[in-house]
């Protein structure tokens, strides 16, 4: 058990520099930034030191409110002793922040290895389900697609180059920590990566309002499926509407399409129902 | 077509007491002062002037990024006479709403008559298709919900008195417009509201990861469907969960709950197709 003096440090002067990484995190982000994350929250915090041991991610520092020490020392108990532990008041932390932490539970991670496409793509199993993200920029529906790929079982999550970082700070919080999870990679054209997941025998389905199938007409192919999912204004590149086979969600004519991560969603709940993976 | 001089008026003072309402947006919301509401973006005012003119909803006022008046012409051509046009340059509109604002069209909203819940149940069709929301205060889900209910073709929302007003700034514009095309009321106890719905011949599903049905094993009933969403942490209420019937979305176990939206959104899609609405 981490208490004061043995574990864990008080932090009193919100200038303190062994915290300075938490400093107005809402005006900056770390992401990107030799692979440094924050993380907030139990839920986060405790899905973090899961990958720590995994070997995937770190956590390096934890800075907690005082009075959440208690209600958080079983996820303290999995933390490496050398990772240093900060305890601040309500107004220190606030302080340090630069607004109100009503969670107080915030950590910094990091990025142990960029993860490998080739790598990731030779550990894809029988009948694989892959969410592909072509130019997905907005931090809530990456997050989204990375809680939902958990959620319905998917094996991996590639974003191409023109994707945001899903370890931005609100992408990770809207993940639920998914990201920590989910394997994925993130780099290279949509078009070199779908060609990478057809060379190993995945079917490609881009979605799209346009697209050709319904949804629920595909086939639960041996080789495993791979979701595209373009942005809502742009939809899909004409090259992968073309090269690929495309499916397209039920829904009311005359309307905008369904928002990115909800149709990423939609999506993998009805795959992972044709796969029988739930 | 309105030009300068006649019917579009330039504002040089971002302190011009005639936009008012649109100065410093972000810092303040003004849902639920006699019902006025910002509407931002080509595609809500499209939505909202549709409205003006269906009597739900009126448009006040309109205040323009200049170059962006030539494209919302044909908008214009639908708006009453009486509501003025205001028209700014990018750094006098900046300083008004107190952020970039680089959509660059901005009106606000009024709600003309407080949806009537006894009306709108009596208006609901054969097989209607009905979201009830209990203690729904994220602006987001709000927001996915009015777009999916719209996506998915639901007759009418029904939001107990725990709800936030969905026509919170964010909350409208993550609805795309939806707000004020989907009939809704908000106010009443959750039970109360189902209680009605029953008594108009609804059947009643609660959604939850501790539902006894597969939402897809829910029967086409004749007198239609309510589907109940509760909040992601408390989920429903013990009374609703043990009044009415309930139904779970599968998904992976020994996860994290789907998102309040997300989960709605899938339900919609899934009982949309089972009442054969799209």
């Amino acid at each position: 058990m981490r208490v004061e003096g043995n574990g864990l440090t008080r932090i009193d002067d919100p200038a303190d520099p062994r915290i300075a990484e938490f400093r107005d995190i809402k005006e900056r982000d770390l992401a990107g930034r030799q692979g440094r994350f924050i993380i907030e929250g139990t839920v986060v915090l405790r899905m973090a030191t899961a990958a720590h041991g995994a070997g995937a991610f770190a956590v390096e520092k934890i800075l907690l409110l005082e009075n959440r020490v208690d209600g958080v020392q079983d996820i303290l108990a999995g933390v490496p002793e050398d990772v240093p532990v900060y305890v601040a008041s309500s107004a220190v932390l606030d302080a340090i922040a630069g607004f109100h932490l009503h969670r107080g539970i915030l950590a910094l991670g990091r990025r142990v290895a960029e993860p490998e496409l080739d790598a990731l793509i030779d550990r894809l199993p029988e009948r694989a389900l892959v969410v592909a993200a072509c130019g997905i920029s907005n931090h809530d529906n990456i997050g989204a697609m990375f809680r939902n790929a958990a959620a319905f079982g998917a094996d991996a999550v590639l974003l191409d180059e023109t994707c945001c970082d899903p370890l931005y700070r609100k992408a990770l919080r809207v993940s639920v920590g998914s990201v920590l999870s989910v394997p994925y990679a993130r780099g290279g054209s949509i078009l070199s990566l779908l060609e990478r997941l057809a060379e190993r025998g995945l079917s490609i389905w881009g979605l799209s309002p346009a697209g050709t199938a319904d949804l629920r007409e595909i086939p639960p192919e041996a080789g495993g499926i791979a979701l595209v999912t373009g942005t809502e204004g742009e939809g899909l590149p004409r090259v992968i509407m073309s090269r690929f086979s495309t499916a397209r969600i039920s829904q009311r004519p005359g309307l905008d399409s369904l928002n990115a991560g909800m149709a990423t969603g939609i999506a993998l709940y009805e795959i992972a129902r044709i796969q029988q993976k739930i």
